[in-house]
């Protein structure tokens, strides 16, 4: 086996400077001010798809930053994304991230009504006092709970990073956010995930950390 | 927007009719015993690459299940992939689950001796007194670690599923260990994940559970 030598603390930077190496050869110019975001999904993935399905609201980034800033809850659909999400540099603007789908409570208010522990997990969400970003990395029902609340006129999130992965209702779910006028970061497609939803905040996270956001 | 309409429970068989459908179209045939497995993984990620990248050594699927049965330690290198395995799965046979990459004196003995949490984390896992089955969804170097160990004839856990995702070392690291005598589970190329590695682990379990295993 060859094993490139790469200091640990040199290890990311080195990854990044192959990403972009690959994407020039590619040919692939990433829009310059969410090059940075995109870089850290492909990171994430080792996926090159994300160059060309990586969706955003105008100035969807500059709105996450100023609701984490807010002290906003990163509410998100999975306890994967959660344990990714960078919590200490949540801390630092007193914000914080929540996951509702564990609630003992949750599973069992949405067995009775036969909805997705997800659709419940929004409900909740919704009904937060606090502001709020949504991270779906998981299920498409957390969509379009969200889509129906936004058509009832209800109160919805600061932005939301829908990139649930899957097979069922995902591209249609997705495609009713991007539809409405809540701000967004999409994957479209059926592409998405745990590791995805958790690189797409720790991106922002990371780029406020910098003071280039 | 179209949805299909799918009841919440109902939402898993239908993925998977999809992807045994798409592998079809595609002209896929998976190994009987292994395609699962390797549906669960393109269940985790829309990405039907897995179904020619994941290899196994003979037999790596029922070691796996084995030492579970007799309540193996699963050792994961990251906090993700430990909040995706299904812990309550794990409970049935006596076994859990364990990341030492948050344990902060890990961190610390990392930067002292210049090397990753994941590789201190692997020496303190190969100190374990309790079987133990390798997991892992991000660390290259917790393989280079392991083949390292395996070339000096140390301990080795009874199993590894080699899946970690990046640019840096990646490959060669999950040569490195199919290379040895240590079962394994490896997705080759740079793919790979928390997601990846808990569906995988699950996908065990689940099956066991079915009593398939």
């Amino acid at each position: 086996m060859k094993y490139e030598r790469v200091a640990p603390e040199e290890i990311e930077r080195r990854s990044f400077e192959i990403i972009t190496e690959e994407l020039a050869r590619r040919g692939v110019a990433l829009p310059e001010d969410r090059a940075f975001l995109i870089k850290r999904a492909i990171h994430a993935t080792a996926d090159f798809d994300y160059a060309q399905t990586l969706q955003f609201s105008d100035g969807a980034i500059q709105i996450f930053a100023a609701a984490i800033r807010d002290g906003a809850v990163v509410v998100t659909d999975t306890n994967m994304a959660l344990a990714g999400i960078n919590k200490n540099e949540l801390a630092r603007y007193g914000a914080a991230a929540r996951c509702f789908m564990a609630e003992p409570d949750v599973a069992e208010e949405a067995r009775e009504r036969g909805v997705t522990r997800a659709t419940v997990g929004v409900e909740r969400a919704l009904a937060l006092e606090t502001p709020c970003v949504f991270v779906v990395g998981n299920a498409p029902t957390a969509l379009m709970r969200l889509r129906d609340a936004f058509d009832a006129g209800a109160r919805v999130p600061r932005v939301v990073v829908g990139v649930p992965v899957g097979f069922v209702n995902v591209e249609a779910a997705k495609e009713a956010i991007m539809e409405t006028t809540i701000p967004y970061i999409v994957n479209v497609g059926r592409k998405g995930g745990s590791s995805v939803a958790a690189a797409i905040c720790n991106a922002i996270l990371y780029e406020m950390r910098k003071g280039a956001l």
